[in-house]
């Protein structure tokens, strides 16, 4: 029903859609655990081919699992047994960009790169830099409720969401219409933002961009303990100050994230990177003034400078401990970034014991500052386990455990990785009777439960 | 099943909660026209009051109209056959406030003055001051996806609730989790918020609030034409520019909101209010520099000092005009507030010119801007009617040619004031296909039907 070599059957293109990033997925693909495969991979060319692929899923009950960049890290693009893979990423254009209303409006399969590079050749800036925008797609960013590196400044992706393209199980194409703000009902975009593919396919986005900023410098501090580190970002988002970006690495954290021992200070690092046009001196000085009242010890800009540069190779560094055996055969890293109201000290405390009593190193950094609380990201490492069955057990320890803390301190269990698979179990205590609620909407919307069945739990 | 008092027959409180201040509902009322009355107010005292009402109103399949301030001005609290007006402002408490995390968490009955007074009593503030803060509340704010006067600045309702408590009908008690953000599933609060009652009953709320600013200053500026205010309007706040008030009213509208000749300027009028802290003055300046440099004339800061402490008049006069026949036995006045993408001059033009149509006077002006377009806010007039009856029949082609040009235009049919009754029949042009997923969502939460039946077509 689709165009020329729209479906692919090739053993190696089942495989590179049987799973995304999920560690637990990769530990399988370490040890040869064989991997349900998808029936088919299907390559919609548009908006249409998706509204056909749909109906045809509807009417002959396959399951659709839909596929962007496979950067998730949850299992939210896992394959199940007969499921086909709905690769959007030949719906990959720029459709249009409004300079008045800045705007731009594109297709779901875009790289995030790509978006962002065309953007920026315009003069403008989405702003939205998730750690994998090399690698993921506008599609995933929507159904993940992605959250970028700069979003102090620019907000979350949801926040920059104007207008939605979703085609619904059985065909029907809905199209929310783009407008600054409005009152007319519930934000129906909002129900398809985080919903991972469980109630539809994200065809097109509008979304808010920005002019690029004139003024960009960096600055880094170092604070004697995490914990007074976190007051002074506490204070300088509360005091509804926009650095681009303001990152805390706890002392464990700092040694993960520079490898370079001379480089890196004794006890906590903040990083800090300013972008702004009229009043970024004035901004950039209210919150160095904040940050050294604090405690912060001016290290000058040089850390953080590279820290931009490099911000992103613990994708390459992931994915080598997982593949390559960087860190020994039986060895294996993941993230957990949950987020709690200020002060956020006991979801430190918590979930980095949790974490503690499972793996052997465990850091944390404070990414995604708010002035209600923050993001606390945990990366933890599994080195010394006997072999991939123990790592396995530990890892699954690990999870179970700091999700229980996470709830116990009255965090939520994601802040932007999303649910999937791996958090799934859990989503009914996070969410409570809400959960009720979105089973609801689920059955309402996806009767023949073809969307991405598991997901989310769903 | 409810507590002494909670249940009232009394014929003058039905009448009081038969209508909202729709003008319409004002018009009959003023002709004698006989209203639907509620069978019963309902005044539920806790959470679990609710519970028990909306358990029961499902079992007997009985109609709740939620019931706040009344201060709704689209029919969406209006009394239909049968129903129970459930009014919930004996639930006015305020819970807690966390001066760490910056939230106050409240009933929703609480009328919106007691609320900001007594977080201002703190020191903090909410920044949500919508023309109706002495006669609204919260639960209304929630139901309607208002937006107040200090918008720009402190953002719309729907961006401060960080949690919400939701009563479903059948009795079910959803609490969403307050939290700085989550990408656990898609944000359900969102669905409650606008949803005008028609899902449920809003019970609690946990909102951001913000530290009171410390500097508040204020300014005006006369343009020569509403257009080059627009464009000073929007390149402030395409600037990331967030001033707490800055509204433009044209040349008609200047009229409407400065009674006094002397006092304001020819051609259009930009109010501004500054408040800040640390950066204030940097970013008054740097507006400032924008609306001089796009041709704005400095008037110096007594008219918006005026307007700030005036603003709120309107509502007193809208009363008298529509009871107390201060513009003559058959006028009528009503209120249009509509949003698009910049520039929206097209909008502009198009309603103003499908309103002109049928009412002797029309005043615009932008009152709530956005980096990516504007509210435009409509003041329409009927004088010269010979009785009611041809009021009646002005006002309602007004409506419809005024919705069509907003849609036309590619605009959004309400901003902040809802759609109840009024903007019913139009509610499926502008959602499209996303009315049919809300109308999916209605049966699956309210299967019976029990929930404020027919406002938002639903």
């Amino acid at each position: 029903m689709l165009g020329e070599g729209a479906v692919s059957t090739d053993p190696a293109d089942l495989a590179a859609h049987a799973h995304d990033w999920w560690t637990l997925a990769l530990l399988r693909q370490r040890t040869g655990d064989t991997f349900t495969l998808p029936a088919a991979v299907v390559r919609p060319a548009s908006t249409e081919d998706v509204s056909v692929v749909l109906r045809w899923a509807q009417e002959t009950r396959t399951p659709v699992v839909p596929f962007g960049g496979g950067s998730g890290v949850s299992g939210g693009a896992q394959a199940i047994e007969g499921s086909i893979a709905l690769d959007v990423t030949r719906m990959d254009q720029i459709i249009s960009v409004d300079h008045d209303a800045l705007t731009v409006t594109a297709q779901a399969g875009i790289g995030g790169r790509t978006l962002e590079d065309d953007l920026e050749g315009r003069g403008l800036t989405l702003g939205h830099f998730p750690q994998s925008i090399d690698i993921s797609t506008l599609g995933g960013w929507v159904a993940a409720r992605s959250a970028g590196q700069k979003s102090a400044r620019y907000g979350r992706l949801e926040d920059m969401v104007l207008g939605l393209e979703v085609v619904l199980p059985g065909g029907t194409v809905v199209r929310t219409r783009p407008a600054p703000a409005s009152a007319a009902g519930p934000d129906l975009a909002r129900l398809f933002i985080g919903s991972e593919g469980t109630l539809g396919v994200v065809t097109e986005a509008t979304l808010a961009v920005r002019p690029a900023p004139r003024v960009v410098t960096h600055g880094a501090y170092a604070f004697a303990a995490f914990e007074e580190g976190l007051l002074a970002v506490r204070r300088v988002v509360q005091e509804e100050l926009h650095p681009a970006v303001m990152r805390l690495y706890d002392e464990t954290d700092v040694g993960i994230a520079f490898r370079d021992a001379a480089e890196r200070p004794d006890g906590s690092l903040l990083v800090l990177r300013f972008e702004g046009d009229a009043i970024a001196d004035a901004e950039e000085r209210a919150i160095r003034d904040i940050v050294e009242a604090a405690g912060g010890k001016d290290l000058g800009p040089g850390l953080a400078e590279r820290w931009w540069e490099h911000r992103n190779d613990a994708v390459g560094t992931f994915r080598q401990i997982m593949l390559d055996g960087l860190l020994g055969p039986a060895a294996a890293v993941d993230t957990m970034e949950v987020a709690g109201l200020w002060p956020s000290t006991d979801l430190y405390e918590g979930v980095r014991a949790a974490l503690g009593s499972h793996a052997d190193v465990v850091g944390c950094h404070s990414s995604h500052p708010y002035p209600q609380g923050t993001c606390l990201y945990f990366t933890f490492v599994f080195i010394g386990a006997k072999d991939d069955a123990a790592v396995e057990a530990r890892y699954r320890a690990a999870w179970a455990d700091a999700i229980s803390a996470t709830l116990a301190a009255g965090g939520t269990i994601t802040h932007h990785h999303g649910v999937g698979l791996l958090k799934a179990p859990w989503l009914p205590a996070e969410l409570g009777a809400g959960f009720e609620v979105l089973r609801a909407v689920k059955r309402a919307l996806d009767p023949a439960g073809i969307m991405n069945p598991g997901k989310l739990g769903l």
